[in-house]
């Protein structure tokens, strides 16, 4: 049995509380049950060297924890002087991921960084950032189109995360805490549309390998999750949800 | 008027969040107005080489801020792959102030790691961080104690600190917001002991200089400032506070 | 219609050539089309400390370009002083699809460093580093049995991997050259052992989402390729081939 | 009794040598007993990216010591890639204290690398590198009315430094040595004007603390050692002497 | 006797295999008997801020070895995070020794880049780079006459180096492999012109010295090595040859 | 005609100060005319990881300049992060060159480190700091051996270095200034012992070439020059000129 008595096919309580810090464009602090993650959402009215003069935006994510997220305190990667390969792959995913639903031709020439910042860890601190990070993002967005420097979200559907694995025994699990994860044969995280569609399958099995049909049963887990996500993204977001997709269907020009 | 009221010789609105973060031995939230760090106390069982075998501990401090705590979003020191000169200063100060009243003789050969980690900046993160890293120190211990690992608390004496700073139309005021400082003079910082006395004194005035007169005056706003802050901590700490000062009176031995 | 005459479900020319740098324990000179890799295995007779006292080896890969095995020269990483995340993804993934197919149990505290180096780029690099590293790693294990350092091959399976993608208008291709992978939409590179279970999917979208039956008609076409692979990798291996599971059905202590 | 017979409220003997090294527009030699710095002062015709376009100048600073110029040999900051928060500290003190007493709209677009070099430490480093980079910069700028690029003397005040501190037995002293300063309960560096007024205060007592008296009275040993100073400092500069303010009184615009 | 019945005076089997890597302007395989170098030579056009606005090229090279190139398996430089010295007088060199030989006011404001990989190492890396890189080179200045970016060979002379070296029993040496090499008491690389006249000379006895005797011996060894050098690299370079040189008879200006 | 009315074959005033810096085992501070280097020779009494348990020593060098020592300021190399490849080439060459002339055998399992600061150069900086290391060597030595912990001095030979080269028109020059460097077509530096025996020699020609009639002409002039510097070098090392050598004619082990 799990703890919190939870089945196998259930998400831990996820939390989102908006405007959790007051200087970013966007904020929330995201729980999945015990892992607590920070996303803000910052508009930079410029972008990298290598998108200028093309007339689009950027998204970039970047992504940390603090030293005593986790159970064992982990040296500041400020103070090594570099950034581990393990913190890389996460940003660049937050990134590539935030991307493939923002059309980057509707908010002119600005960076939207996004910083996820794990204050606590307890499994799932990637797909937390993903899904937290979305609806920062569409806060952000929002305070510019309020600020009447665009006019459309550029937000294209809905966008969220989470992970599923297979237990050493064979069983098949939604949303790994920290425990369950580190006992997986398989771990897989999954980031989907709100369309139901994927965005990112990156699915290993360190120890052990997996079959096609356990492949398909894992996915089908993640489906539900990330259904339930956006249910609750949702609900945070109120009316704001009414402009997302909007540039999908309109041909108008940012302002 | 100062913003919400507040006279020249109050401080702002503290609040102390203990058990924040669930992992370390010693963690708490320090709110000073809307400037909130994260105090963390990790306990480690070994010390660092300049201090192995003399049966000794070692305190030692890092500080950062999440990239968007500020106005302006700050690039992380991780991926300038270097600590600022401002981060250094301000970690060494931490680490200092907590040693000058903590008897390193008596808790064996460990290090206690504090991490202030700002979430949200609006003027006075150090002070904010010292006073919170105190607390955060006498839970770490006060777990050493529980566990049964030392006997006694090795905390001598209370810790705060406060700052106080000089107006460009010369008046002195007591714990500066953002907007305060930016504007000042004059900006010093004072960490005292329970007992009223000075542990560290760091005054500059980079655009203008300061007589004996004002130092005096300073000074005393500072000591109004700490007498609070201990009040404040010792509400958090209940029964934990009768512990501080013990070993300053006993002989005992660490366990 | 693709470059060569090739039809979407075929993988390019792939020739393989053992003993190709004289000092390495296992080397070869891996091309998949105009993709060249060397592919070295050292033997290094102590593990990384993380790995110590543990009675077992360790397998870590390496992975880096030549500045010009591009169309443009990229910069060294060694001058840039740090490895970029693309290169870290790269070489964990190696490592990891190594790793599990041998058992670390088998060939005593060691640790198998492999190195593959990229001196002609068109696509595919990461999948041919995986396809050859894997035969170097057979070979260099081959060199400690032939030198009476361990008795077993410690290799369980045979490994491959592949690129999967789809192409603007929709279509799906199997292992893709650069003009391809760069002009896709979906993108995913899926490695599997010769019993043909999946050990990693790592599929992305950035401008595209894909559904299910996308995503079941490219796990076919790795699963094609992947076939073939190891049928060229057999044939490399010539007889060495039978130890491989050896194992994975034994119970003898490594020597 | 303190070494040669000095009494607790004398400095040692104190030397400043004038166009020690040739390249330089201001350098000075100085010596605080046997410790031994060469201050170099060096004009820069533009100013770092932050102070563009403002028609101001920049001052800054950079201190060092030669591995050897202490009884153990240090690593070179260089060879370990990276800056210590010690350094950090002294140069940023360095800098602030030089700008104090600075007027930045009297020298044009100009950066004043200032230099600190410890060829020989004896205690006092930091108070004898801001004593002799003031000579060294008064130098310089002299150089540049000279050269006719400014018509009057940027340099508002005098500025000295001189160290304080309080033995374990409770005695203040005045501008200790290496070796009092080693075993000293508390230690403060004073940086102060011609006309008496502080410019920075640090105080420390790492394992003790101090009292409001002891305070004052080591404020008033800091108050007659950088007098003594000033006067040393009228000797070296001569004439050029009254051209310190000048600027504080006079309107007319840089050339 | 030397290893492959080789006498004293004689080279090892040198190969170039031109065209090597199809993406550079320029790209060489060159053999020193088991030491392999790959060369390319890259365009790019524009120069580095130094050399801006002056109407003339650059050549810069770079130098870096697989890390099991060599016997023991070296940690790469891009993970060390630095370039060793080694590495950076070994670049620093084959840039200069090709600089002497080309006009830099003949091509433009374009820098050649030369990126020496060694493959596999077996003494001599160093002079087989630059006589490798010398191929390279006049491969990439034809290809920019071919495309009709410059009109005449900016290459004046031949260039080529060969080591030369002193047993511990006193027996001069030419082309020294790595055996031999790690076991000579003098070791000297000397890089030479078609016509005979020297561009570099290293020589080193580390744990001995020699007589002006015995460097006049080297050097005769050295200028009879060069000279077999250049024959087979005129024998690459076919009717090329006759461009080299023609700039340091023209007045034309690059096109 | 040269600078102080020097002819082409005289060397420049050159002035060694023993003692110069008070804590080192050995310190000098070397003049060749304006090239003004502190070198400094310090005993640690431990050898690097891989010359331990050999029962031999070890000699390293470190070479820097002052930021302002030339007459445009160069960054600090502590600041950039990096060593350049400049100031390794000369470390490596200072090293070197003093490994030569010292038996390794004969002073126990310590290391010498030798650091050469230019505090303000004119030319020749890495012959200056070559001779002048000499003799901080042999003091450092020689307090060992008052010290009573080796009986012999470990050095075998004189050693100096000079540097020789071609101006433009022609000329062969002794001991080139600052001046006279930058515009010569050839430099090179000589490395002697007092037997007159090369040590090392470097000759580069990066816009010209030379003769083989050229370099004989150069490395006269060399012998001359290291034949003067000798003297001087004796005449500062006093009667402990007489025990240099003396271990290459004696047995003893080092206590």
């Amino acid at each position: 049995m799990r703890k919190d008595q939870r089945s196998n096919n259930k998400i831990r309580q996820v939390t989102i509380t908006p405007d959790y810090i007051k200087h970013p464009e966007g904020s929330v602090l995201i729980e999945f049950g015990d892992t607590k993650v920070i996303c803000n959402a910052s508009i930079e009215d410029r972008v990298p060297p290598f998108m200028r003069n093309q007339g689009k935006g950027w998204i970039t994510a970047e992504y940390a924890m603090l030293p005593r997220a986790t159970q064992q305190r982990n040296i500041r990667e400020s103070s090594k002087g570099k950034v581990s390969g393990r913190t890389m792959e996460i940003q660049r995913l937050i990134g590539r991921a935030l991307r493939s639903v923002v059309d980057l031709n509707r908010f002119g020439e600005r960076t939207v960084w996004v910083d996820c910042d794990v204050i606590q860890a307890d499994g799932g601190t990637r797909t937390a950032s993903i899904t937290g990070a979305f609806v920062a993002v569409v806060l952000a967005f929002h305070k510019l189109i309020e600020d009447k420097k665009i006019k459309k979200m550029p937000v294209t559907d809905f966008l969220a995360a989470i992970s599923v694995g297979i237990t050493s025994d064979g069983t098949e699990l939604l949303d790994l805490d920290y425990q369950e994860d580190s006992e997986a044969s398989v771990d897989m995280n999954v980031v989907m549309t709100g369309e139901g569609e994927f965005i990112e399958i990156q699915g290993t099995g360190e120890e052990a390998t997996f079959t096609g049909d356990q492949l398909q049963t894992m996915l089908g887990l993640a489906n539900e999750g990330v259904k339930e996500l956006n249910i609750i993204q949702k609900t945070i977001l109120g009316e704001r949800v009414n402009r997302i997709g909007e540039t999908a269907q309109t041909k108008e020009d940012p302002s």
